[in-house]
């Protein structure tokens, strides 16, 4: 019998809690030790015999650097405010508005030759002899009266934006902590030797667990309390600009970058919506440059003996784990913080040598959300097991190498059902990570293709998040689709157009027009729009979802109408009355109660089946189109009846038996099936005990489940 | 004291109920009576000693003609439905969907001309040596598969619609009209003789009642009886096309129109939705060949002695009362059929010596929203009095010379309280008359503007009745303005560009991204914006409802976002925070109960004050600019309380008192303060009896108000 009770098990160990760490390191069954961030490991906990893992922000710890040398630091750009012109003469400030702790303005000369003025009322660049830069102000003369003007800048970022969130939120009070750009020649050199010499020094280190790279995803603060994020993205590049990668963008690829290509009128340019083509070249241009140096980074922990894990998550702009350039850098490990399945998914599915995840709750008093979790009021055990059931699902479909948790240890004190949590958490892991080491979990013969802008490079996460990114439909439909028995990929348009869905059982494209999930102008190609029309024609599935393949300039609005058989109305159908329908008498599998409606919907013809509407409003429809059919949907909410709803429809589409992965009926049990270990993995989701009877292959097992249980059952 | 129990009233005669027409006459206090469609008075009425109306349907008597010269009826453009190619042939059978009672293919050649195919899927037309037409069907070569087709041909309009409407609606049995389209050499020519025999004929008529002129509204029915109306738009000028009159057009404007300026991908263009250049060059060359035409038969009526009037309902296309031609046309009378205020206005407000309103219920078995009313469960009475009680408060404003009504008389009969019911409107409406006769009543020192694509053309109405277009905000607004003590008028963009804002003291904007009445891509001209801002700034005011000014490739959604104070986030703010707010503590005025949203509307900072917000989105907001001040509505559903809640704002925005023109606190009781004749017109809207307190310059006025009174209280 395996030894389920250590191993794969990252503990992060406290200074001052010497006794404390080694116990619940072995209570947890850890075989690493780690730091955390703001923390340093006494050596009594580094001598105990574990593996240990010292965590570096490579970018953020050199302030007399820093302060030497100001023309390292991190740039972005910025727009002031829109000002309306009174008179032919403005005046603008800059950074009226912006967090003056984060942000200085940039006047050296080689910055201002990109600060752009805009007549944003006629969409007009205002010409450079026509403005000036004095003491914090622009001076705009040959203004139209009642125009809005801006000013498009460059700014140092003074304040490294997590230590910032950390004093904003977390009351931290040390000295603010700069950022340098390695892409700075000194900066560069500095941090390749600084690399060498903390190698050198801590020699107890086996593995560097770089809290990722250079850039921070961005997060720019205002001074007014009402709006003190401005803008946060967690996949914008917003903040890797500076002059000398404008200049080396403009040398590789014969044509400049502007202010504009990152302030595009005030909105920026935020993951969420499709690129321009030059920031597509750009974001390119920005993960080669990151995959470069971190390669050297790298190869100087190796130099070393050390191994590189990258904590996936704050400064990894530039270099995401599904990038083209990823796996060129090294790296022996990739962490990533889990809230949800997909984030599981996400990680398990990257190539390289070791996936871990970091479980939520963090061991801090706080929970992201600003609420109680290791402080009166909070209940951590159960915020644990909430993670947990999302995580285990995934983990069910796909396992990872390691789990571990972060944070102070000391929290803990007092938590025994928190502790006694992790530990049977952490057995479980390790037993399913058994059941896939002896072989896959059976799958049904259905290959989704998740079709978005993005596609590969964006797989399973939007940016950031579950809880950030949850007004996008996506997000809920990958997080369904994270525990589900079928292969997912992640698709973009230009794969759809080169063939890629051949190798696709059922399309999924689900967002709000306009936005990069749904696709936006893109679908204004005809080859496109043929391309899928075409593989439903010959027997393929397509699933829309929320205003999929939205665009204008079309006849219809949705570019996939007739395919799905459902448009959107914006107020072009004015006069033409709409089909009257009948919802079907008989579901072919149940719907969650309330199913998300999109307003304006309306049925192309009486082919189009209603299979749910609201207020008049279809909200699941079904079309055939020619051998295969399509189906669309008003919404999607995740939740496990919304998850089996959307396996049970990928069934029904594709004349799948799901019993194939083992199933049971109730959508709050969940099943694995591991034919090389026969072996039954059912999860009970129910906060109480349940008796569940799982159809698999073999036939069927009736089991009794305790409250949340997941439980292994042998199967012929 | 004047005599209100006869006058200005028009009834509806009925041959073979002469002693009832005549009876009724006298209760009624009719001065007129009229013969209704499809009947002929007996002489007896006739020759009673009332003045006579007769109707005529210009163009829908003449089936004989129509039978001998197929060539002269009426046409159309339509689309075919879209087909997909799955091969490099395709046939498409163009009627295919349309109700083949109502359409024929005009298959000549000069008709021939204008058909067109289309690749709907590349939105390219395809060559005309590409197709053929061959036996009800065009068979298409060279198809991309996969891409959809569709043709756009001519059809002979072989069915009056309104006559088919009342065979399909109520059951007609006789023969299917036809209409003549009088730009036919022929039919016109024949129309001219026939309307100088008929007058011949007729010598006791004194006004012929036109039954509108010659191009009904839009009216396109389907074959399924899911869909029986495709398309209904009483203002689009789709019934007006020929192969004559686009050749006419061609020679006239220098550029040939195509099948595809109607059909718009197939989209047509509908009233509601901004029309295309050569729409509009269409619309104005249509508007003159109807007036031209239309006054040659008004001189040949006015050659007999006769008068002309015309009735605004039907086939009115081209005669809109407030177009640039309407009064040349010289007719005598203009009669509306009104269920609302905004139509009364409609009417009143139009040059032409006699404005007449025809009161709803019609004397018919059933309604037009098919109810019973004079029928078993009809309660033809009450629905007398909720009409009247819109129409009143109009009426107290701006009044009508005459009133009437329209049916069969005999239906009356057992209907004592609906007699009753129009006896004592018809002495009010005399009363309201003699006021407005002996001078203005009081009004407030405040211009409102509303602003959509239309401008004048489309005063008070969008299209067509309250309840066919009350899905879109502006027709409340019109509704509510109708009874304002407000100055109204309604300005087109190009009126605001050419410096209409002088005359106006509050500007309205209310609609949906891209319709009509919000305005689309012309918010694309920096000059209209800056033209506003400039108003509002310097102490204009604006309100914005639903919509406003919405269009896209801007940096704010709506255009006007910077002086109204919000935007409409349609994805584009996706990553930027939105401003917090509160909702504001002291609200100015009442507003209505239930405020509608206008989802993703977010404040542009903190100097929008949100007077009320639901479930997170502000429905209400107020933001200076400058001298003046902005409100935001999130839409508008009118009702007694939310007309009261306009005039408040209304008055808050100006500073004005609106005790000027009289004023109850309670919303249900509206008033009117006429200075010339001390009186005050007190208009009780509860269905109860209540006491109210009227301010007016003079004072107060303590009130007792039956149920739904209207009471005449004179003051000093």
């Amino acid at each position: 019998m395996q030894d389920y009770h250590s191993g794969g098990f990252t503990l992060p160990g406290e200074a001052g809690y010497e006794q404390l760490t080694l116990e619940m390191a072995r209570k947890w069954g850890a075989d690493v030790i780690r730091d955390s961030d703001g923390t340093k490991l006494s050596s009594e906990i580094v001598d105990a015999g574990y593996r240990i893992y010292s965590t570096i922000c490579i970018i953020r710890q050199h302030n007399a650097f820093a302060e030497a040398h100001p023309d390292s630091q991190q740039q972005v750009f910025l727009t002031s405010e829109f000002v309306m012109a009174q008179s032919d003469i403005l005046e603008i400030e800059p950074l009226n508005g912006y967090f003056r702790e984060q942000f200085e303005l940039n006047t050296s000369p080689e910055a201002m030759e990109y600060w752009q003025v805009w007549d944003r009322t006629a969409g007009q660049l205002v010409p450079a002899d026509a403005w000036e830069y004095a003491q914090g102000k622009v001076r705009i003369r040959n203004c139209v009266p009642y125009h809005d003007y801006s000013v498009s800048f460059l700014a140092w970022r003074i304040w490294e934006e997590i230590n910032m969130y950390n004093h904003t939120t977390n009351h931290w009070t040390s000295e603010h902590l700069r950022q340098l750009d390695p892409r700075h020649p000194e900066a560069w050199a500095y941090l390749q030797q600084w690399l060498r010499t903390w190698c050198e020094e801590n020699p107890q280190t086996n593995v560097i667990r770089l809290t990722s790279l250079f850039y921070n995803f961005v997060w720019i603060f205002g001074e007014d309390m009402r709006r003190t994020t401005r803008f946060v993205d967690w996949a914008s590049y917003d903040f890797t600009v500076s002059p000398a990668a404008l200049k080396a963008f403009e040398a590789e690829y014969g044509y400049a970058l502007t202010a504009e290509d990152f302030i595009h009128q005030g909105k920026l340019q935020a993951t969420h919506r499709p690129p321009t083509l030059a920031k597509r070249d750009y974001m390119d241009f920005i993960q080669r440059f990151v995959a470069d140096r971190a390669k050297v980074l790298v190869d100087i922990i190796h130099e070393y003996g050390k191994q590189a894990y990258v904590f996936y998550d704050d400064s990894w702009v530039g270099m995401e784990p599904y990038g083209r350039y990823f796996s060129s850098i090294g790296f022996d490990g990739l962490i990533k913080c889990v809230f949800s399945g997909f984030e599981c998914r996400l990680c398990a599915g990257v190539d390289v040598p070791v996936h871990e995840l970091r479980f939520h709750p963090y061991l801090f008093p706080v929970g992201l959300g600003g609420l109680p979790t290791f402080s009166e009021g909070g209940h951590p055990e159960e915020d644990a097991m909430a993670y947990w059931m999302h995580v285990r699902r995934a983990l069910a479909r796909e396992c990872v190498d390691r789990i571990g948790l972060g944070g102070y240890l000391h929290l803990t004190i007092g938590y025994p059902a928190f502790n006694d949590a992790i530990e049977n958490m952490a057995v479980t892991f390790r037993r399913i990570r058994a059941l896939h080491e002896a072989g896959k979990p059976a799958a049904l013969n259905i290959r989704v293709g998740v079709l978005h802008t993005w596609g590969r490079l964006r797989s399973w996460t939007l940016s950031g998040h579950f809880h950030e990114t949850n007004e996008h439909t996506l997000i809920h439909i990958n997080e369904a689709l994270s525990g589900l028995p079928v292969e997912v990929r992640f698709l973009s348009f230009e794969d759809v157009q080169a063939g890629a869905l051949s190798e696709v059982d059922v399309l999924i494209n689900a967002g709000r027009e306009g936005d990069a999930w749904s696709g936006g102008s893109v679908w204004q190609t005809p080859e496109l729009v043929a391309e899928i029309s075409r593989f439903v024609y010959e027997g393929g599935c397509l699933i829309g979802v929320g205003e999929p393949s939205a665009t204008d300039g079309l006849p219809t609005r949705l570019a996939l109408a007739r395919v799905l058989g459902v448009d959107l109305d914006r107020g072009e159908y004015a006069c033409h009355a709409p089909w009257s329908f009948e919802t079907a008498e008989h579901l072919p599998f149940v719907l969650p109660e309330a199913m998300p409606k999109t307003a304006g919907i309306r049925i192309m013809g009486p082919d189009t089946q209603v299979l749910s509407a609201q207020d008049g409003t279809p909200v699941m429809t079904m079309h055939a189109w020619g051998k295969g059919c399509a189906a669309y949907l008003g919404g999607f909410e995740y939740s496990l009846q919304s998850a089996r709803m959307l396996l049970c429809l990928l069934c029904h589409m594709t004349q799948t038996d799901p019993v194939a992965a083992g199933f049971c009926e109730d959508p709050l049990v969940e099943t694995a099936y591991y034919p090389a270990s026969h072996m039954l993995l059912v999860m009970n989701n129910h906060d109480t005990e349940v008796e569940a009877t799982v159809a698999y292959p073999g036939g069927k097992l009736q089991v009794k489940l305790g409250a949340q249980a997941t439980c292994f059952c042998p199967v012929e």
